[in-house]
């Protein structure tokens, strides 16, 4: 079977012209370029199946790295991800990394590799030291912003977001509002309570370090923790930083005898299908979340097909408050 | 930089045999392997970026093949196959098909390519004649068995699990049930079907086509069908295909003023987290799916492990009915 060499050898030119060829490579003249097609084809050379990598220097693959898709906030990223890149001729792989930067840093992995041809990560944790010698144009991030990756990101506003929600309650009357987040070494959630801070002072209420609790994404902590609080008739309200934790909050009140809202309003983030679905409905901060992914992904194909034309971009996209039942 | 001629030169050996060597073939005696090995050292050889693949003949990647994610059932599954793969050394990529089988069939390319060593499919919809020249041995089914696909799978019996949950709606005094599917080309809704059939004919009653409703999985179709049935009354329980539909069914019934479960009741299927925590709560079929995923993961890895050892094998898992608020 002939190799690349044999090529070389027959068009006389060096292996490196021929991966150029092979590579679609702009540096070779047509003059070479047609020499070497003649010898690939009069020797009959097939790049082999390994090589095709290599070859067209392209998999036409873009990997999304999730934290998780027990989340159905994800699914409408995915989407617009998913059909942004197949209109522009790409397939999307997914990795999930339960939070754990070790294991982002490990799927990033494929790009070096070749694998996928960039990669957007989608509210999945990093860590600086996972980060070095990263591709950064290679990679959006989305929906969250790890600052220490300079990379171009497509993400809402969301210290607004959670200010527009707590000023939201407090025109409504509430006064002793709770807020519920996720860990504060997740961007998001240290902007988000930040929200909180700013929409309670610019109240005249006083911002209380106590009545922030942590809590994970999911409904049963919370709900655990708020119907363990003695004192929840002391609060009229709770913001929270998803519909799930509402969810939690609400069968808390319920649990004890609290009308929701008229005694206790709860608010969630992200709009899920369970925010409309649930009784009560739950008032809500949309993310355009379709709208990021298929931002995300259209940045980084467009990078993909001219790295030359290269630029980081930030993008801000607009948030929406959903005023439903619960608040 | 020193080539695997090179090492095979000094090493006194074939080309070849370096690259058996390198991809830890037994064919290899234990001496010979020695000599290989000193030489790698010796001349400091690196196998390439590329020839990684080549090398080990491994990605230590597996596919899964989803329909969505937009769907909460698929997380448990993934979940269990990450878990079993994570524990073995294999990391997971994840791609979505929206039940497309020519989608399907671009994905699994990547077992022939080389980019996965082997592939999960999910419940994604597949087509015979996308499925020639695949090497079952790399793919098992889970959750939906597709016949002509001759590979190793794992799932429950979607027979009688559809056949327990009618028969439950029955044993509770009901006598005009409707049963809401997807589509029969997929063999598990078909099985569905006939269980639905088959519990109404054991129990006296007569089976009729009209009594069928196809429709997609999520709530909104089925919602307007009912409320657009203007019969519904003649009706007292519908066993729907997923536990969306359940929901949807659960909001026609109070836009028409009927109660949940006395006058109508409502089954659904798969067990989301919804189901739980959704007002009434609602009855359904659970699924193993942690199960699921763990046990296709661990046939496909035993597989890919020792290749020679491989038997197809069909799993089929225990369902449960749980017994809620909705029937």
């Amino acid at each position: 079977m002939p190799t690349v060499k044999d090529v070389a050898q027959r068009a006389g030119v060096s292996v490196a012209t021929v991966s150029r060829v092979l590579n679609n490579s702009e540096k070779v003249s047509e003059q070479t370029r047609q020499k070497v097609l003649k010898a690939i084809e009069e020797l009959g050379f097939k790049p082999n199946l390994l090589a095709r990598n290599f070859r067209k220097d392209k998999s036409n693959l873009i990997l999304v790295i999730l934290p998780t898709i027990a989340n159905a906030y994800f699914a409408r990223v995915v989407k617009g991800i998913e059909d942004t890149a197949r209109k522009n001729g790409y397939g999307i792989l997914l990795c999930t990394t339960q939070n754990s930067p070790e294991i982002a840093a490990e799927y990033l992995k494929l790009i070096e590799k070749k694998q996928v041809d960039g990669a957007i990560i989608a509210s999945a944790k990093i860590e600086i030291n996972f980060c070095k010698d990263l591709d950064t144009r290679r990679i959006v991030q989305a929906c969250e912003f790890y600052p220490f990756l300079d990379s171009s990101c497509v993400l809402i506003d969301h210290r607004k977001a959670f200010y527009d929600v707590v000023d939201y309650l407090i025109k409504k009357g509430k006064k002793n509002i709770l807020c519920a987040i996720g860990n504060e070494d997740i961007p998001s959630e240290f902007e988000r309570k930040e929200g909180y801070r700013k929409a309670l002072e610019e109240n005249g209420l006083q911002f209380r370090e106590e009545n922030v609790i942590r809590c994970s994404y999911g409904w049963t902590e919370l709900y655990e923790k708020l119907k363990n609080l003695c004192c929840l008739k002391k609060y009229d309200a709770i913001a929270c930083s998803s519909d799930l934790m509402a969810v939690g909050a609400i069968k808390a009140a319920k649990a004890l005898g609290l009308k929701v809202p008229d005694e206790f309003s709860v608010t969630g983030f992200d709009n899920i299908m369970m925010s409309r679905l649930y009784e009560p409905s739950i008032t809500t901060v949309a993310q355009p979340m379709y709208s990021i992914g298929e931002k995300a992904a259209q940045i980084l194909i467009d990078t993909l097909e001219s790295p030359g034309a290269f630029k980081k971009q930030k993008i801000i996209l607009p948030h929406e408050l959903k005023t439903r039942e619960s608040a």
